[in-house]
């Protein structure tokens, strides 16, 4: 079999023609379909729906503590909730805060009080000429969208198997005080699925920033979001590792139930050293009188404990599993050897990422929604929205249906070919 | 009857020695009472209790429009929800935002927009030297840790029982352009329970500021918490009257439903202008996907429509009504004729407001306190927490329960006679 590069300009003309037949075919089909966002389906949602029957008119809504969830209160929290989102994120439930539904907004607003108040006595972001943040490239759009609104200047950091280019990290962070965060997703990474290696996260622990208001954006969002059983991903805990390491306020770390329970009625927490933990309480005490308790309340009597969530995780897995499996065969079987594209194949989060030929990104994808399949916008897996290789494709296989899917992932496939064989004869 | 001023000093000290005898006796009660905050109590919240039931596992979580409220999305609420809020609020769903679960957090977000990224294009606020706030005094002191948390000067402004002074409020806003808000609770405010004239509106709606992005920051947080059947305060809507005197965009209005479900997990809304909305968008999107659209879903189901929320209204009412005369009644059965303070007699809203002799209300504050039983801190009322007269104390008597309540106030009104009389002898 011949790649597509070693074919001759006959060849590959041939080619395209008979592509461009079976895209005409798909093109009749009038798809509408979308494998743009990471939203859990309708199934996956459907395994939480006894979440709705824990709590009745019966019920005793006061937490451990003795308070009434109904009521004011509770700034960080309930005891339990904190105790249960302490297991799942393996933090100690005195460094964790639960927040609302969404642990974007927690990010945003920590962001937003850096800007305002500065962290931890630090000048106020708004007050400094030039304010910077390590991107993770490719990475996740919406991280990116909260700089680019606070006009933070984005430096994209080349993401490895095994995490960011540390290299350019270390120094990045220690030659420029102006290098305040870097957006992390270090597990079943935003959209290749790679999870940082031991020796990352030790040096993450590690860093020597210049600027004491750096911080490491640690968005654990897909911290127990295996799909398979036998073959996981392990992460050091950051916030552990950075105490051993002398550096206990270096990181912020966020996770959520939001792909747990329900996306829209979930609950985010935010996981933390002391002095950082003082530091927002100073902000949070002024922002609200305290998050839906009963909501946390619902989510520990309906898990019980970490064992519960773990059997929950599972279930999730077995609905994800074979949709994952699914595009990742189509991908081989239209895609292999064909030197085209590469594609991640991860044990978990939402994403799986397809490489493509240089400059063709943006054409697949807008072959793609020509024929009715939506993907993430190409680019947006980069800061500004520019990929500069014009190579990143964000695949989410989660939200439609397996049907759906086996025809959405067979059209991306042959709007691989079609783009590439365009391309290459092009070059020829 | 003597007032106390007309009183001797014989007849003072004699006065002063029953009441240490009386304050005594309070004092081995033991007491641990509490009057400071706003709370709904107990019953107030088992009104709720069947909210819990109206969604469980066999519900659709479908919203009208067709979406999913478990999932991701619907930035600005679920039209139903838009709509009740709308009904109670009296503005078109359309011009509604619904958010978390507290409107504090609304009114912060709103502050903290502005000074990050400005009002309709317009300076951001912390890139100006000076950034102005008027604040109806007494008045919430929440509003005010908001304000003095982000470095803005707080101007008093004094509040009569139609509203602000709105001669010294037109003539602020038009004369100074670092004047860019002002904190108003319009109905049954806070503390006092008055509610704003409708030539007070009137004049609201036709300010001319010198700032373009001066904002009426109109808390209406008691909108719907009347007490009496027969006897209710109207206020004139104000969206609607900006709109009729040409200032569209003038006014941010904020609304829950904190004080009619529960505290904790109730649903804030914010109406306002079509411009000021987009303006508001522009920043959301970036902060979140969306609010927790199963809990506002649960509010339209448990209440169906604004029949059923105003009746519910009703038996919060039958709650609240004999808390607030029981306080009356003891306020004017104690201090009735004796020339040491007066006190308001609200319609509606969750507070009642004793005005002492100047210079006694940290004195009386603390009295009860050392009795036991906690008030709003003296002062709290006043930006800074610094009430020039020492004359304002707010009292809360939604929370207590009616038994609690009665010797709460008891010794309040002892506090105030014991503190006052000293004072007077003092002057002497």
């Amino acid at each position: 079999m011949k790649t597509y590069a070693e074919m001759s300009r006959e060849e590959l003309s041939e080619e395209i023609t008979s592509l461009k037949k079976e895209y005409h075919r798909f093109q009749t089909m009038e798809l509408h379909l979308d494998m743009s966002r990471g939203k859990p389906c309708q199934e996956q949602l459907d395994l939480s729906m006894h979440m709705m029957d824990v709590l009745d008119s019966s019920s005793d809504l006061t937490c451990e503590e003795g308070i009434d969830c109904r009521n004011y209160g509770a700034l960080t929290g309930i005891e339990e909730a904190r105790e249960l989102l302490g297991d799942m994120m393996e933090n100690n439930p005195k460094d964790i805060i639960i927040f609302g539904n969404s642990s974007l907004n927690v990010m945003y607003d920590t962001i937003s009080h850096a800007y305002t108040h500065g962290i931890m006595g630090n000048m106020p972001w708004c007050k400094l000429d030039k304010v910077k943040f390590l991107c993770p490239v490719p990475g996740y759009d919406r991280h990116f969208a909260i700089t680019e609104y606070f006009g933070i200047e984005m430096i994209p950091v080349p993401m490895t198997p095994n995490g960011p280019d540390m290299d350019q990290v270390e120094k990045l962070v220690a030659e420029d005080a102006s290098v305040k965060g870097i957006w992390c997703v270090p597990k079943y990474s935003n959209p290749q699925g790679y999870s940082y290696s031991d020796e990352t996260v030790r040096r993450f622990a590690r860093l020597k920033p210049a600027a004491s208001d750096f911080r490491i954006f640690w968005d654990n969002a897909y911290g127990v979001h295996h799909l398979y059983d036998d073959r996981q991903d392990y992460l050091i805990e950051i916030l552990a590792e950075c105490k051993r390491a002398g550096n206990p306020d270096l990181v912020y770390k966020f996770s959520s139930t939001s792909k747990i329970t329900f996306p829209g009625s979930g609950i985010a927490a935010l996981a933390t050293s002391p002095n950082n933990m003082d530091d927002i309480r100073s902000q949070l005490k002024r922002q609200t009188i305290g998050h839906d308790k009963v909501n946390q309340l619902r989510h520990v009597r309906f898990f019980k404990d970490i064992h519960g969530l773990t059997e929950h995780m599972r279930r999730h897995a077995d609905i994800l599993r074979p949709k994952f499996e699914m595009v990742e065969d189509t991908l081989e079987k239209q895609l292999g050897g064909l030197g085209i594209g590469t594609w991640t194949k991860p044990l978990g989060g939402y994403f799986i990422h397809f490489e493509s030929l240089p400059g063709c990104a943006k054409s697949i994808v807008a072959r793609a929604k020509k024929a009715g399949v939506v993907m993430t916008g190409a680019g947006a897996t980069w800061p500004y929205g520019k990929d500069p290789q014009d190579s990143s494709i964000r695949i989410a296989p989660t939200y439609p249906s397996s049907q759906d899917l086996a025809v959405a992932s067979e059209l991306f496939a042959l709007c691989v070919k079609l783009v590439s064989a365009e391309k290459l004869l092009e070059e020829k």
